[in-house]
């Protein structure tokens, strides 16, 4: 199922060669995943999705690639977004991630879930020593 | 606000002042912040929820403690727990979370949530690649 | 705070006086709270969002009042609504609601925030036996 | 899959007929989907959800008709609901939406969650410039 | 699919063997649901979510095991857990719950969620009246 | 509150400064909102999220600017950001947003979120007519 129909040949259209082909170099691999497929309905949505995600993902930063990945599947969970889950479990996995990491990752969004409700359910104010805006 | 009543002499309750001497052992602190207090109108609670906490954050696992509290702060963004939000990033810059790493944990979450959004408009199917169960 | 200003003298309009009434001759006090304030900005949500409350909340149903009032608690607590879960939680106190009872609702809200979070990060497959659909 | 099991002949009740009645006359088509069809198992239920779906969704109102479709799309994906997100990007398909319209709503509501997750990371104040209720 | 390899002998681990009987004894039933087989490619994960589930689900207290139920649905509803609303939605029937009782469940979760959004869209302030933290 | 500090004079980066002067300038008024103030502590997650709300929100595009508007604050709303609905609610109004037409955006925002939660608690399956992807 979906919502838009892939296009037979995306890769007809140049732009979208273009962001295919960078998605390659960039990972190193033939292999273009569903998402990318889906957004080439649009070839700038495409492009401007792709810049976003390889300036974060695929560069070089602060934080490590693992961590990053850890944290794309933590936000995915709480948005309960089904394909991002499995794409990113995938990549941290490709990244090294164990077993006995990946439980202590769910083990911590759950967590952090259990209190998020908790504190939404009591209302509690934020302690002024909390405020960094001040 | 709040919907429960804070107790006036919480720690008169021999096991709200056994969590509470915990809390601030545990964390080499005086402070016991506004969540803890307002659990603390039932014991048991109270003692679940920091017993749970304490294993997981508290303790040496096999994430290190500024990763777990990335992976907090980003849950609770994107369950939109105010209380959560600012108790967690306090907590990370204590355990020395920089600007830089602050600004480029925002930057992932927001990112992750425009995939996220982008993959439950496109209703892709899962890449059979992904599939780590089969 | 709000999106919209509250009108000065909302009665005026006879259509939000009758609302005004039903809820106050319905609850059997003079208090109407804030979401109807400003609900009244319109007179046909205010009306079709209190027949449906009424309907639902405020006549003799299948379910007793206090497991509706908590109900709506939890579904309140999991979408974050600050002024939902006030408004409900203190509905299910002036329902007979105990500190007990509260403190066991939150505890259930925050495990079931616990497991969802651990099963849409496992992306388990449904069982066959929990399908009633077949 | 369902949580409940479709009635073998929902129209030998004529509440449900009714229902299915008006809906394929407003539709202008013999087609009932899966949602209608689930929700049958309670009459009342049924008629509640179709009164309402009809008053804001097939009846000339303030905004045109793709318009309101496009909300309810974005809402639907918000709330990671897949049966909403087809059904209605189908329903904004049939009322004229373009591919490249389909490719802005996405792009939009790809954006609002990514500054939503930035705001509600930073927990900025409201400025006061943006209050309504004063 | 799923992100995680189910173990092909899962209670060769005497830890997962001691929870797995746990849950057929607590039960009643030779039947271990996916979740729980997901779960235990971690004991320790496995063992400290059974833990919670039991003493809170499986064992009296203050709330009857539907109403239990019940909260458990509306969460797992509003946090769009799919295998979560499924396996609450069958142990709420095999509890006792009725169509008219489901239905009326629904009918509630989906006003709460209305009200939930048209307060979020309104952004009123609590009533003072609602604060129980005074 | 917030979980940054504001910096005391955040144009004396030539960076802030440009992304300033460029809102300003789009947007023909010398107020910067909190939003931009509060993102200024990283000059990167300035640039780069100011390029895209240009790109999108203040630029001529396919749909109307108050048809974007007003998909915004429904997906804000469903995301839970307080800060999101005030800023773009009254972004709409000065785009020329009627009164009834807020009303009937919440109202079908609330319709929304209402038939999400029916569907969701219903598991129902989508009809293959939904899907484009085939």
């Amino acid at each position: 199922m979906a919502t838009v129909r892939p296009k037979d040949d995306p890769e007809s259209d140049p732009r979208v060669r273009a962001v295919f082909d960078d998605i390659r170099a960039t990972r190193k691999t033939d292999f273009v995943n569903n998402l990318w497929r889906a957004l080439a309905f649009d070839a700038t949505l495409l492009e401007r999705t792709w810049a976003d995600v390889k300036a974060l993902m695929a560069s070089p930063t602060t934080l490590d690639p693992l961590t990053k990945e850890m944290v794309y599947i933590a936000v995915s969970i709480a948005n309960a977004c089904s394909y991002c889950v499995h794409s990113h479990t995938a990549a941290a996995r490709a990244k090294g991630m164990t077993d006995a990491q990946h439980a202590e990752l769910l083990a911590i969004v759950a967590l952090a879930a259990r209190t998020n409700h908790l504190a939404n359910g009591l209302q509690v104010p934020v302690d002024p020593a909390f405020d960094a805006g001040a």
